[in-house]
């Protein structure tokens, strides 16, 4: 059963920029992550964007959205900025494609001391293998339906909407 | 739906002795695995075993059944050695709780650069809370049956046994 | 020969914010940078500030120098942001006092990974022990006299002034 | 002022075999640690040998002597093995070079986490900068000379032999 990880960006892929002092996007780490998790099945990663997602318009949700229709695996994780993961969920849920599609993130960037990106990239590719068809969202060990989920961020985390 | 983690040792948990140069087995890293985990649901952390899993005997592994027998959480993960986790998934299997029990574990240990660890973790919280009643082995991306199962040891990894 | 080491911030102590991605000041990482250096001799850790030096003042460069004139130990230590770390230097050379204190820093966090903190901390210890009274600037791998030195922010080194 | 770094391996520069369980040797750390400490002078790597120090004989320490005045630069740091630093320093004294040489090492290889391998490194390039000409061993924040230094193998740590 073969995986496509789709990078967007998001905190999980942030870099330090030692000459400004902010965090940016430079090469995924994505395929450095995997590595890590010697992972033995075959697996496609795309990169496709590198954005903070609140800079995520309509038109970059339609690009991912037919990354996923294009995408010959069935089950894809997408790695995602986490403020309009919820949003771009919705553009794919709407899509109701044969497919098992989860997104992802971090609360720290992978490069970054006690990150949860390895942890939340491993229970997304599971998600990935075992839910059934459908868009979720996979947060810090939940799973959650892309119509049931919301960011609470003043606690930063998922929970249900309704 | 809380889960059980319970702690047997092997590789995930290794620590480096700076005095003898040997890994060897101190406090367990997994409260500071899930606290990097962000965890947000109720979670159960029991450190059952310090042990390379070369070194478990059939006691230990009636120890192992037993905490799955008294946990109050049906989702269970057991972080275990991989070079006898076969062993203790079939003593489990045998067992035929009605619990979703998940084995998983390291080829690197989490305090070791580059390790697989918190994936894995990560990927088996994914599985106990999916999977149906059995007895699993989680590894590096992939999820078997435990009556199907087998480590490749000079390849480091799991493959199906049939 | 007693060390002290005296926090102010910078880059060097940032951590990152999971609830607004920014980085922030929280409890210095200096002593378990020092726990995990192993020094054996006695060592005072003295954590003074947790600013930006962009954020400093001449108020604040005061309170620097009256820590280093109150230290009972001759060799000092300063970890201090890059942006004025020159300006806090020529403070405390034009205090002239019979000490060796070497203000250090870094380009990238501690806590984010492949940063120079460490490295630049080791660098500071040796030319606080080794270096005759005077007020020096480590970083990178040089050492700089308080009075010939600049920071050169296109390219994010230190270089001499003349 | 350039600076040439000799790689003689030793636990600063062992890594984790995931077949095996053991610590090894590979491709030398240096490179990566020494990128890290973004160094702007020159500076001379060479990765000579790749041993456990216990494993080295006096043919390996004269290989080390030899690398040593071939050097052009006169300021060397040696990474090497702490169980017999003493042994190779001594050979070093004995040859007594116009040039400032500092054996370090680590106590957990630069690879596991909490290493002390970054802060030694960057503690013994400065020695060897400041340093007269001479034979010194750099370790966790103390800097002792050719002839009277010793191992304490109990405490884990370097102190005077006499």
């Amino acid at each position: 059963m073969s995986l496509r990880i789709i990078a967007t960006g998001g905190t999980f892929d942030k870099h330090y920029d030692p000459l400004t002092g902010n965090l940016v996007f430079r090469d995924s780490v994505l395929p450095a992550a995997l590595a890590r998790a010697r992972i033995t099945e075959p697996l496609q990663v795309d990169t496709l964007l590198a954005l903070d997602s609140l800079d995520m318009n309509e038109g970059h949700r339609q690009q991912i959205r037919e990354a996923c229709e294009r995408s010959a695996e069935q089950h894809i994780v997408i790695v995602h900025g986490t403020d309009t993961m919820r949003e771009t969920a919705q553009v794919l849920g709407h899509a109701a494609l044969p497919k098992t599609i989860v997104l992802t993130g971090a609360m720290v960037p992978y490069l970054i001391d006690e990150s949860d990106a390895l942890f939340n990239l491993g229970f997304a590719c599971a998600c990935a293998k075992l839910c059934g068809h459908g868009v979720f969202i996979a947060m810090n060990g939940r799973v959650f339906a892309w119509n049931d989920v919301q960011k609470n961020r003043a606690a930063g985390i998922f929970e249900n909407a309704r």
